[in-house]
């Protein structure tokens, strides 16, 4: 399952620069994480059954709506399933029955770079950014609605971030363009600004189409798989349920175009507990499995054997106000037992991010998003949309707010690598040649470990108060804001046949012609 | 081990008020955590092994320093160690056997207020606010050095804090008092404006004893135990080791009082990876256990029973300017590595807070406190120190800061408290009751739980954009400014017998009139 990767390591001899050269390759050519430490559980083996049997009882006794879909209803009917109206109940067992027998446990996403290439599951994390906001949030301008350049930008600077593997999705909404004509600009975006892996429309099942169109003239001849017959899986796709237990038309839609294409799809529950589940993480787990294993199920018996991902989005809400909450506890406890019942079911799993409710980069923003983020890694997720960016529970992206998670997102690499214990990571010679009452900083073995020895972030500040405060005495926020500018100012674009990019246009300009604008 | 508690329930009926009374009663009354989900383990039997094995080695062929302090020699000497000059080598396995055969699991720390005693150990976890800074920052006043003023303040805020189970010690240096007088003024405030548990002297051997006797007076009858014979532990401190493997006779000399009197000792090594440890997570483990069983061992030896903590503070370094730095993941990790040590060994452990590097409660100082606050939780640390308030790296102690802390530790209240599996937990007649396409909030298991369903914070902020800004555009630090005045104006001292009040300054201005005022 491990994509082959040629890390160089870092040389030894060659003096600071060539050091710092092959640390910067290093972290650059890093396209997934491999974590090297275990998975956190909260729930012993009867715990996780106990849930999965009430997901059982959902599935048998409540059922499933499948809204204006009869095709669906026909298929459920067809697999021997009970169908009144649109309700869909499925016998005990049957659902995860067809998920385990054709779902694959793992998979590959392919970019166009090669080496961008990602595995999607075991013991694989896959950063991607935020996902979904209609609304920008900078230092420059405060809060307004997102347009194809603030889209673009977010584009290019997960292209720059080392620690994101995943260019994303609907990372904002250009809300300057036509509802029903944007999927083309952003899915382009992303195909000419980014060479990392990326995610398709799903806002209508013709989107999805021509989400998979234009991603069969990005891979031209690579995109179909000579060893299977099949097309190679390059797009991955946010199918949400409307939960309670409900499936609509245009995610059922979207889901069947792309399976059919032998696309992934992500299939979310996306549940703020309180309003969409009970108040509590038990109940929210069995309603979030129940939810998963229907859509999944589904979709292998539409395309059987084509990838799908078990996902939680969990949030608890303020009982006062009804507004959505993020890194409080609950929603990490259903992450942590969500993490292992994918697990046992055996299919890759989808949760977390930087999640928050603060309107601003603050220090709300922070404590949420670390404890959101924290468990997303030692949990076990393996494809983690929303790891930057996210402010206002979804409704703002935040500029500084990504630099800020982007960093974060570096450190798990170095938490998720786990525990050196080689004999240069034992450092039993430093300790013998520094001895008793004397300092490590000039000894041979910190000397040849410093220059990767901790983390570095970018924008923390751990200089003096007198220093700091000679530099302006800036929060975290504003570095990042000079961060986001000079990344931007950087950036250059990977290449791109420039025939590969006419015929992406032309696709689009001849699409774009045959309807007319719309808002919806 | 654990400690009788009275946790009364919240009633089902009774109203909105009543219910939201019991909820208070029952946070109020929570005086420690007793943890109801696993620990989180990096390394397995092989690694941790290997780690003791290399303590050892430290032990046997390098040896640990014991500064200015003869008797400490001598002790080692007669319990057959090599002693050569001031350095002390044990044979393999000689200071791990005899923590081992005295040193007891776990313990309680009594509090003048039986209700608020704390079990040290085991499945329990403690929080008690920062330590030992000299600097206040607060939005009024920017940074200054800290007063006796702000000592009491934040023994009177830490009172008030329902998820802080325990006063702290130096929580700040009130500078405006004589070096070695200070530490009168601030026993006694914790004797005085608090009734948790609280922490001693270790500036000097005499400091300390001035600590055990103001302890005397304080519980009068009910310092000795009738059960043992010996004084109950009712002081617990910090013996920090002066890294790399040397202790001096100042902390040698406070140890050996407090462990005489039967008070608790955290036996810390105190320990910046690069400078006074090898850069390497398995190198700084090693270095610790060496040092801690060295300094719990000698305690041992001085005073078998004595009750010790194994204590862990490491943080990472930048390696451009040497500064430290915090909420990284190699700290993280090293945590977690010591937890376990400490557990195979068979004491208790201290280690993380919400430590950070920042000069201000922004988000570098969220981030990094919560990427330190966490694995303290899902680690198992039993005696969490810096739980609250700590800035710049421990040389500021914060207001905002320390109300951020604070709500921060009440998350992880509910964290620790895990999945309620029960059938209220399940919640399998609201998912029934609601069905496909409903909403949750208004069902009867909704109604039922809602007021506990969740964690609240007092002082994060989820309403609307648009309310957000009717209220002022405020960050969480000016939020947290408006609640710790809030919090002081309304203080009120817990009840003290006016005797012992009497007592306890009697001795105080005894002791301060023997000796004239010091900078040292």
């Amino acid at each position: 399952m491990d994509i082959e990767q040629s890390t160089p390591h870092a040389h030894r001899a060659g003096g600071r620069a060539a050091k710092r050269a092959a640390r910067t390759a290093r972290a650059a050519s890093m396209p997934y994480i491999t974590r090297k430490i275990g998975v956190y559980e909260v729930l012993d083996e009867e715990g996780l059954a106990l849930i999965e049997n009430n997901a059982e009882t959902i599935l048998e006794e409540i059922g499933i709506d499948y809204r204006d879909d009869p095709e669906a209803l026909a298929v459920w009917k067809a697999a021997g399933a009970s169908v009144e109206g649109e309700r869909v109940r499925c016998p005990r067992g049957m659902c995860r029955s067809l998920v385990q027998a054709t779902a694959p446990r793992d998979f590959i996403q392919h970019a166009r770079n090669p080496a961008r290439s990602v595995p999607i599951g075991g013991k694989h994390t896959v950063f991607a950014p935020a996902y979904g906001s209609p609304f920008i949030r900078s230092l420059d301008d405060g809060r307004r609605y997102a347009t194809i350049e603030d889209f673009r930008n977010f584009v290019k600077l997960t292209y720059l971030a080392t620690s994101l593997h995943h260019s994303g999705g609907t990372i904002c909404e250009p809300v300057d363009l036509p509802v029903n004509k944007r999927h083309f600009d952003m899915v382009y975006s992303h195909m000419k600004y980014s060479d990392k892996p990326f995610m398709g429309s799903v806002t209508h099942p013709e989107r999805a189409q021509d989400s998979v169109e234009m991603a069969k003239i990005l891979f031209g001849d690579d995109y179909m798989d000579p060893l299977t017959g099949k097309p190679k899986t390059v797009i991955i796709n946010l199918i949400n349920a409307n939960s309670p237990m409900t499936w609509d038309s245009t995610m059922l839609g979207a889901a069947k175009a792309y399976a059919r294409a032998n696309q992934a799809c992500v299939v979310t529950p996306f549940i703020l507990a309180g309003a969409m589940s009970p108040v509590t993480v038990a109940g929210t787990a069995a309603q979030t499995l129940a939810e998963a294993l229907s859509g999944m199920a589904f979709i292998q018996l539409v395309a059987p054997g084509a990838p799908v991902v078990l996902g939680s989005f969990a949030s608890s809400i303020s009982m006062q106000s009804g507004a959505p909450t993020f890194g409080t506890p609950e929603p990490a406890l259903v992450l942590f037992v969500m993490a292992a019942l994918a697990r046992r079911l055996g299919v890759p799993f989808r949760s977390g991010g930087a999640l928050c409710g603060s309107k601003i980069p603050d220090a709300q923003a922070a404590y949420e998003s670390a404890n959101t983020l924290l468990p997303t890694c030692l949990g076990g997720v393996n494809f983690v949309l929303h790891t930057a960016g996210w402010l206002e529970g979804g409704l703002a992206m935040g500029y500084e707010k990504f630099v800020m998670d982007v960093d974060q997102a570096g450190m798990m690499h170095t938490l998720l690598a786990g525990v050196d214990l080689s004999e240069n990571g034992q450092a039993m010679d430093a300790i013998r040649e520094v001895g008793p009452g004397k300092h490590f900083l000039g000894c041979a073995h910190t000397q040849a470990n410093f220059e990767t020895a901790f983390y570095r972030s970018p924008i923390a500040d751990n200089n003096s108060v007198e220093q700091w405060e000679a530099e302006g005495s800036q929060d975290l926020a504003q570095r990042a804001n000079a961060s986001w500018k000079k990344q931007l100012a950087a950036y250059e674009a990977p290449p791109l046949d420039p025939a590969v990019d006419e015929a992406l246009q032309d696709y689009m300009n001849r699409r774009k012609a045959t309807f007319a604008d719309s808002k919806y």
